[in-house]
């Protein structure tokens, strides 16, 4: 990481900008464009024009999602658009890029080589680090929900992924009774070690009894004759990206009461989901120059 | 407690709606009066006049705080006073009475026999056991002000009391850095043990590095120059009840954001705040008749 | 798992008398053959020959390893050694084998059916199960060795695989300062989150301060270069199977003290480790059934 | 504690070695008597004459129990002994003096000033920390004597004071289903926060299934009858002071395998115990001098 001086982020929302701060602490420049339309505060990074960013910045950080209507770049605080086209492409082309769903963004410039455009949101670490603010949201969620406590709750975790570890882990240091529903022979050996009580994700309907449910599994198993079964007298919270892991319809049929939270990181801990981008962006760049 | 059939409660908030589902759900009979502006679910409880619930209860349970003016019972959902007199007094006595705060009752009420009101707020179980809904909401609050996440994040604790400790292990059960300040030696030798870095209340503005401050200790420790050491950076959260353990004022001049959290269990939780009344009344009961 | 009536076993040690006292308190018939030399409980298996034992079951288990002399079965109690040889296949041949080292038995007895014989040492779950005794049989030795206590020392574990993440968890259980030293950026991430200081293993002279050292990697991070860095005034417990990880020549010029503990399972935990091997037999007949 | 320039240590065992040991890493001088018969590393502390030390020292650490016999000084590793009379008193007269015991030291030599003798036994942070190193010597003891895991295994833990708490926090990091038997509804409601199973200690003959009983009770809980209900099955450790908590004839006479465990911070980390000493009587010097 010896060669980088400065940074270049190009659009997105509140994690960006505290992106931008921590990396300004680690003593980089950093010049940034798309926050046009708030106060940013003097001294630290530095707001310029588009072709100003590309062209002092060693590196460019692109946002997460990185287009959200196919067409233009995610900017929440941007006071115009900024498109993705071959004009954009042509601006940045040759410059080292990090950006989360590289995949679109070279549909949209196919112009820009493959080789420097790098995809943060495929690391392994990055997922890891995320299922931390994720897990956070979903116990605020529950907490706000829950007319009683987590402490001495029954919880259910559908999955034992990367967020079901986490919010697992969570919930029984906060002082729950957690249940861990999953598939694989080794992650039912994993989670009744842990202190869980390990349930096949399978045999979900012979279970009940919960307060909270908890899902994060990204296909329905909670459909109507499991919501029925399994969560009945419960609050349900599905962490499943869309279309969610829980039959809508039926949920509101059996007046069970479903949440479904998504983009937890980024609403309920900009910061840390910042510097969860930045952390992961180090990474790329040390394991490049080593 | 073989002898109990039915109670009766009489004022109070949510706190006591849940409790009386609650007590039916274990099987006894109970009389409500002061819910007359909610719609409460058929056939579980008995809504009836004052009169009534007294005839026909072998137990009577008031809230907690048992008055906000000093004249009329604390009931949030009853469509007239009811005024704490010498009728009232006429009307339960003889009846064996569990309340929070015995001795305002009884400056009210002076004709009612102290030997037959009971005071479930001065029972060191009610104590414990409320430590875990308001550390809940304390958690509840710091995910909501703070834009990282707890886990991660470096924690203060003051007071190592009941309340402390619950908040304390919490925070570390969610993955939090944590310090506890507090006076004694044996609970520094406690904290420290507990896996805490365990710091002197009375050094506390010697340290400092904090994401979130959270006082449990009824005095105020955070005086200026303490927030200005101690808190620079971070977010306060004020649990200790009124006035609190900070100097609002020097926290506002340093510009440190304070909350001040109060009767967090009836508000976070109330179903659990329901509870811990219930299990502590059985428990008075349990104790009267063994 | 309907069909099976009954089990053979066949070898083994202390692991497999327990297995078989856990399968017979699940309802099977269990013969047994190898354990001549021991007073066995009367009327919980059939102690008896090994045509009968294979005659008599659905099932045979043969013990883990399944030879330590490439010649005869590994059976601690048995009265005369039972050759591994055609003689042996001609006998078992037809039968459903689970057995540790399938590619062993099979080199010695070429004529059976590789179909039909099961590696449960091969599994997943068997590996994750046994990361419970192998870290206790570590914790045990630590305790032993370390004069002070593991709540407050700092601990070093190389390794987050299956026995540094249960290793980790139960030092960090008991109040250990846990540091973790892995190589994959995402094992450091997960290390990172659940609490323990996270350093790279490709960094580990860099690091220092403990007083007891795990290592779990089965090649030679602890060279004598690292050692006199990262281990000056601790205990070195390996935990990593033949030759280890640890130079010893180099650990005892420099006066470190280093335990190679093998096969800890099996020598601190009989019960669990034979549990364990039912456990994952049971899981492969439920899964042959389904 | 700025006066203080040296200390002196009379008799004692491998614990006081550990804390002369510390007390020099710490920069203080330390004189010692009563070590003749094993050899030292030199250059560390000072081994000298009881004289040179007592008049070398500006403090004097005496060992616990202060005395085995009744008459001569608590000295495993002297080559004579030290008799605790009026010449010893004379001696030592006009110095400030920590010891365990007070009381008995008082008897044997009622010369001295009881002002100047300080007892660091009696001292709530020295209890609560020497509950460590006996939660870890009950938790080796259990790992060597039961064949199974404490991972997964059902614990029952007899007491919820010092001990029992630092006790079953231990074993439920390891992993164990730990149930906690208490007398107060407080320790009731702390250790079912906890996340244990809190039962009442006068219903302990109701409770059973336990794979491991640790007592910390100093009076007979488990009589006959306790122990063939809730002990059978079980393996008992007794962490009582003599004579312990269990009916041993009855325990014997059921055929439960009890192990009384005693002076286990001493015994299992020598270390640890002396450093605990040693904090304490610098907690008190602190005190003293503030």
């Amino acid at each position: 990481m010896i060669k980088i001086n400065s940074f270049g982020i190009i659009g997105g929302d509140k994690r960006q900008l505290m992106m931008a701060k921590s990396i300004v602490a680690d003593g980089y420049k950093v010049y940034m464009t798309g926050f046009e339309t708030i106060d940013t505060t003097v001294g630290t990074w530095i707001d310029t024009t588009l072709e100003n960013t590309v062209n002092n910045s060693d590196v460019l950080i692109l946002p997460l999602p990185i287009t959200k209507d196919n067409k233009t770049l995610n900017s929440t605080y941007a006071d115009r658009p900024i498109y993705l086209n071959s004009d954009f492409a042509g601006l940045i082309s040759g410059k080292r890029v990090y950006c989360g769903m590289k995949s679109q963004l070279l549909k949209l410039c196919p112009e820009l080589d493959p080789k420097l455009i790098y995809d943060y949101m495929l690391r392994e670490e990055f997922a890891v680090q995320n299922a931390v603010p994720t897990s956070e949201g979903a116990i605020e969620i529950a907490m706000r929900e829950y007319s009683g406590t987590i402490n001495g709750s029954r919880c259910l975790v559908i999955g034992y992924g990367r967020i079901g570890r986490v919010l697992a882990a969570m919930l029984k240091g906060i002082g729950a009774y957690v249940t861990v529903a999953s598939r694989k022979k080794q992650d039912m050996a994993w989670s009744h070690l842990a202190g869980y009580n390990a349930v096949r994700s399978d045999k979900l309907h012979e279970t009940g009894g919960f307060d909270i449910v908890f899902n994060t599994v990204p296909y329905v198993l909670l459909d109507a004759h499991t919501l029925a079964k399994t969560c009945d007298g419960a609050i349900v919270i599905d962490l499943a990206s869309q279309p969610g892991g829980v039959d809508k319809e039926a949920a509101k049929r059996l007046g069970i009461r479903c949440t479904h939270a998504l983009s937890l990181p980024g609403r309920v801990a900009p910061k840390a989901a910042g510097e969860i981008i930045k952390n992961t962006v180090y990474n790329m760049l040390e394991e490049e120059y080593e």
